[in-house]
């Protein structure tokens, strides 16, 4: 077993190249990033997350294009918000504030609280009373953001964090934060740099808020135009069929999806996704729930991957084009997966088959089984 | 911005090496691992997981000493068991099987569901009826795995699916199979690399059924003996008070913790546990569910990393070794965290404070949050 070490000691090449500790996307892609020297890097050790092929998954959906899935569910608390969130708690940090303010009931809450635990900073989320099982606030509650239940919309939420960021030295991590997106740019490198310095054909990824579709083309257009990759892939967004205001056009002023963190009715990135989409000549389109879960337990039993529901959107836009007849032969797919399935378990719950139940017997198992009973030889 | 690729295309260094893409355990440790050329590899990339220094830790526990966390909820289906799958999963398609088989409640049959899945072959997860909310087995589920309760005990139903491998082209996966503790090593090996080479002086370890803390110090063992790394830990294991036997001297009938991934009576690796301990001069003790707790929340607290509440044991040893004066002053530290704290979203929200409730006004948030209010000026 210790022929590796042994050709290394005798001063020939190793195995494999050692690799440097990865030490979070700010110092990886500093250059590409709003920081100085001076900024103090608050990170998780976010990104770095898998790019997996995943054959089977092509042959159940019928095609045979290379098709990979960016596993974002990976990052530290299980989502891509992680990649934005570092830039922006450490901007925080460097800006002198107290506390970072959030009015979010999902991912970003989570996201927020993890970095400014991690930071020694404040937290704070507020959400309209009543609209959300705190179940879903589990990670920010842990992390200990104070979270505060206000009687009213989730508008007034939202004023609220405004105001209070504007008052005080209180940092506002919701969308309107421009540093996420700039760290959320950099899962497009790390694609490109794992499929050779070039980008794939085709990038399939859910749109709700419409920040990561908008981000994701930034960093393909960054790494392009200074040469780190050879090509620039076309965008195809999929909204949920309902909560699809960009797809419709209008505002939707009571979205509903079981792809909750997808359920979006007027996107603070619409017009930005919808130049994505346009200048990499790609598209935004929609899915239905029923598309959504189906997908959604097609990568759980075919290729070993739980994403979060709005994850599904990417795979179920792309079954949709293999179905439509409009998924190019031989273009080369990835589809980001945003979120862990452990965020969402109850959808899990619903939607895998339940337990048999049986005797206690060998022979009663087999033959629940299907199995050729073995006990005569 | 370009900075970086201009001095790439002008023929020096990059800022950055090119890192290759990871390709899983097996790939990167394959001359370490029971798998030959012909060996079919099936990954879900697993491994490659942080190693997260911890300076905020430390200062709260009241210690100056370096600490890293082992982020192994990071790994694909949120636990340190992907390691051993990913070659249990390899070996049981090389050898013909057509399904993999455990009788597990948790982290274990997650983990295998998803293997199977993704080399497609089924998976049996069979437990016996009445004992396990179905939450806890969403992961196998929604990956495919055909779930079986059985009318009988965990006894009754681990005695079949022995007699189903034996009798079929099913393989085990349970703790028995040898294949899985070969795969968990490789952590010890990363966390060489990721030191420069070098073990930590001290490695703190949740203990259950005692392979994990066996199959690091294997890979320890096997890394310092080849060369590649310069030193060896000592180990410090850590089982909970109400399921720890090893530290009592005799099997507990009825283990009850709230770290429910370390609920073991019985541990399967008793023996090479306690070798583990005894050889590389360290122990294993243990700690008391309130002190679990306290470190589950503080590592959530004050590292933003929330593990499940078994992998807060290490670090609730590491703060038990601190108030005993029995961690030496500069030792070099390295704790596992050996599960994601999404695995347990209910401990979460038991052990969070509970949110507040007020009306949506500024100035009643600002009173809430201490700040001073700012409408005058």
């Amino acid at each position: 077993m210790a022929e590796g070490a042994g050709v290394r000691r005798a001063g020939m090449a190793p195995s494999h190249e050692a690799t440097p500790p990865w030490r979070g996307v700010i110092e990886r892609y500093r250059e590409f990033l709003p920081v100085g020297e001076e900024t103090p890097v608050i990170t998780l050790l976010e990104g770095n997350t898998p790019l997996l092929p995943a054959r089977r998954l092509a042959e159940k959906l019928g095609c045979d294009n290379p098709i990979w899935l960016k596993l974002e569910g990976l990052n530290p608390t299980g989502s891509f918000k992680d990649r934005g969130m570092t830039v922006a708690v450490s901007k925080a940090v460097e800006a002198g504030s107290q506390a970072v303010i959030c009015a979010s009931t999902g991912n970003t809450a989570a996201s927020a609280a993890a970095y400014a635990a991690r930071a020694g900073l404040e937290a704070v989320v507020v959400i309209p009373k009543g609209k959300t099982a705190l179940g879903k606030l589990t990670q920010a509650m842990i992390h200990g953001a104070r979270v505060l239940q206000v009687e009213g919309s989730f508008d007034d939420a939202l004023r609220i964090v405004k105001d209070l960021s504007a008052r005080h030295p209180m940092t506002l991590v919701n969308s309107l934060n421009p540093f996420r997106l700039e760290g959320q740019k950099t899962a497009a490198f790390e694609i490109c740099e794992a499929l050779g310095d070039q980008a794939p054909d085709l990038h399939f990824i859910p749109v709700g808020n419409a920040g990561n579709i908008t981000a994701y083309w930034k960093g393909y257009r960054e790494f392009h135009s200074c040469g780190r990759s050879t090509s620039l892939p076309k965008m195809r967004g999929f909204q949920a069929e309902g909560a699809a205001p960009i797809v419709r056009g209008k505002v939707v002023e009571e979205p509903e999806t079981v792809a909750s963190a997808i359920r979006i009715g007027n996107p603070a990135s619409w017009q930005e996704a919808v130049m994505a989409a346009e200048e990499s000549g790609g598209f935004i389109d929609m899915v239905s729930d029923e598309e959504i879960i189906a997908a959604y337990s097609l990568l759980a039993a075919s290729e070993g991957t739980f994403g979060e529901p709005a994850s599904a959107a990417s795979v179920a836009g792309l079954a949709k084009d293999v179905r439509l007849g409009r998924l190019p032969k031989g273009a080369t797919v990835v589809c980001t997966i945003t979120g862990h399935g452990l965020k969402d378990p109850d959808t899990g719950l619903r939607a895998a088959a339940k337990p048999a139940s049986l005797p206690a017997h060998l022979e009663a198992i087999e033959q629940h089984l299907g199995l050729r009973g073995s006990s005569g030889g």
